[in-house]
């Protein structure tokens, strides 16, 4: 999935400052725990490749919801499955 | 970057199994040699998502051209790099 | 229909609030009138996927104008009509 | 999720019909094992709006990859959540 | 809604001639019975602008759907209702 | 024609309603002209689609361009022309 | 108007010389009847720019609709009105 | 080329009259200067369709940069040369 | 100037195989010539991102007009003049 | 690689000239050190078309993420390889 961000240009320093200390947490504790698993940054855009694996969508569209930086985001969900072609499946 | 493929349904039936072989063949060895690190399926669609971990644009070039189903794909190559946020980044 | 909100960030958080919690209220009299038939989440988006039954053009662009997040919304209507291969049909 | 139906103009009309044929079938029988829960026509176009209520992605990638038609549609897949304002929350 | 007609050069020239004769003579009866309110040229295009006045989204797909043209058009349906700025509401 | 309207939502709200107030009187008077010959809500949409009949370009954008709503209007023009399956050719 | 030229690459050479030998007979009848009163060549594209002059819609779609080339091209039409910038009304 | 022009709701009334009245100006001297070859109004939007006869790509940039309102348009440059089919061409 | 190829995969191997070595051939001589001035692969398409020096738009039309692959190309031209921060103004 | 600006209109003067001077200055420093390889006006836009040769995409993105216009572009990264028609290759 993409997330581009765009903050606008009138919004406070300190909110902003705030906004992308949390969200930097936010991703922090996601990774951790095993649902976000790649983050990528898209080279020269303010916006990340990410890959999740979350148990439904429920649970995707709550950990999105909850971004810090959501308001500000464009978000684009691309469901992904397992690739025939995948390696990984040679090996079972 | 994402790759969709789109065979003209009066081609071959023989050419296109062959193609389709070979090109799981080949995308096997690159994801053993470690260039091809990651492939999804993109679901409902024939296309794929796939992250390539190349030396240069020369060699993601010559790993693309030479794809069994190329002349068939739509390849859309999107440059990644290390996500400020990545926990691996904790790690060191 | 799908529905796209996009509140702007300069609002007044008390009209945001009181326009979001009349936007449910006015949501859940048209669904238990039976005239708002599905409403689902599009994950990872402030947009939702809505299904309307209707008597007419008119009633539909009542129901959707007098949204109170209307003035925020893009929405975009596709008419739909019973499927042949609906199972529904099999029936009578 | 939207499927959109393009057959070629071309197409022996014996494989056309028989294709056809087996889609229905194939559409009744998920829809009565509650995997394929709705489906509509968009009025005027050779395409339906599908909703589908299933396991994984892996489940929802093979039903619509072993679609008859499925060599000639182009398909748009839209994951769905529980919207906060259905209902059907208000009833638990 | 509009009407885009793309008709394949290769079309054998009598199934042509046929189709598109076959296609007025439609038209003119759903005019003549009331349910096909207006008909313009896009002017340039291969294409039109057409107002029909049906009573249900069944019987505006069933029209359609009959076009002798049907398979070789694109079409975008717009659902329409009173303006609260038409003349025709100062009458009443 | 297409007209869709997007009133920005930091105007004041006398100016708002003074300028829908005067769209409308000026809609009203050139339908009464026999200029504006048609005009239709598209539902859901704040936008309309009319059909002007005018003499010539330099007319066309005359009315548009004093269109009250004009600054925050998208237009999109279509020049129209007579179709050849149209009834009214049948009766000349 | 802009209008764009692909003539499909398996059609028969000499139908191929002949439309285009009797497209370019067509336009430079057309200019010198003062009715086709522009054509530039889109630099690197098989389109053209052109400025028509004509008494109203009905015309144009005559003029256009028989173009030799008129079953390969996309025309994009623009109506065009005189700018009040024009140093032409200095002149009046 | 086409220019298109947003001047923002909120600009200051006096601002926005001298800017509009400084393009005119320079426009026209341009035109007398022989290098704005053509302006025409875009019928029913704030734009226009121009045509430019400069010596080079800088001498273009140059031009347009310096138009008074530059920073509201959005301008779309496309490279025109003489088309094959011009009747010019017959004379010499 | 991007130029996206995309031959026909019904076209005769051989015409093919020529087309293609022409293509290569022009170009060089191009280059050669000081027109062409630089050709870049966009890396995993078929397509090149290239920079032209030439005269006027006569004599870049001409150029594209007669590349060997041109009926099956897609050109893209985009009109470029020296940037004012150019390292090159510095020196002078 | 493609760079638009839109820096807002309501943007302080002071701050704009100060970040388009250290934009300037930034870019000349980069192309001193050979890695902004080429930079273009695109004629008629307030945007480049710049080449970069940087050793890796974290590099590329640091540089672009430090430009003093970045929050005010939209950038569109095209990742370039060697292309097998560039003359330099005969000379090896």
């Amino acid at each position: 999935m993409n997330m581009d961000v765009r903050i606008p240009h009138d919004l406070d320093p300190e909110t902003k400052a705030d906004t992308i200390s949390r969200e930097k947490a936010y991703s922090h504790q996601l990774q951790q725990a095993g649902e976000w698993v790649h983050i990528w940054r898209n080279a020269g855009q303010y916006s990340n490749l990410s890959i999740f694996d979350v148990k439904d969508n429920e649970r995707l569209h709550e950990i999105l919801w909850n971004l810090p930086l959501f308001p500000y985001m464009a978000i684009d969900v691309t469901p992904l499955a397992v690739h025939p072609s995948d390696v990984a499946l040679l090996e079972n």
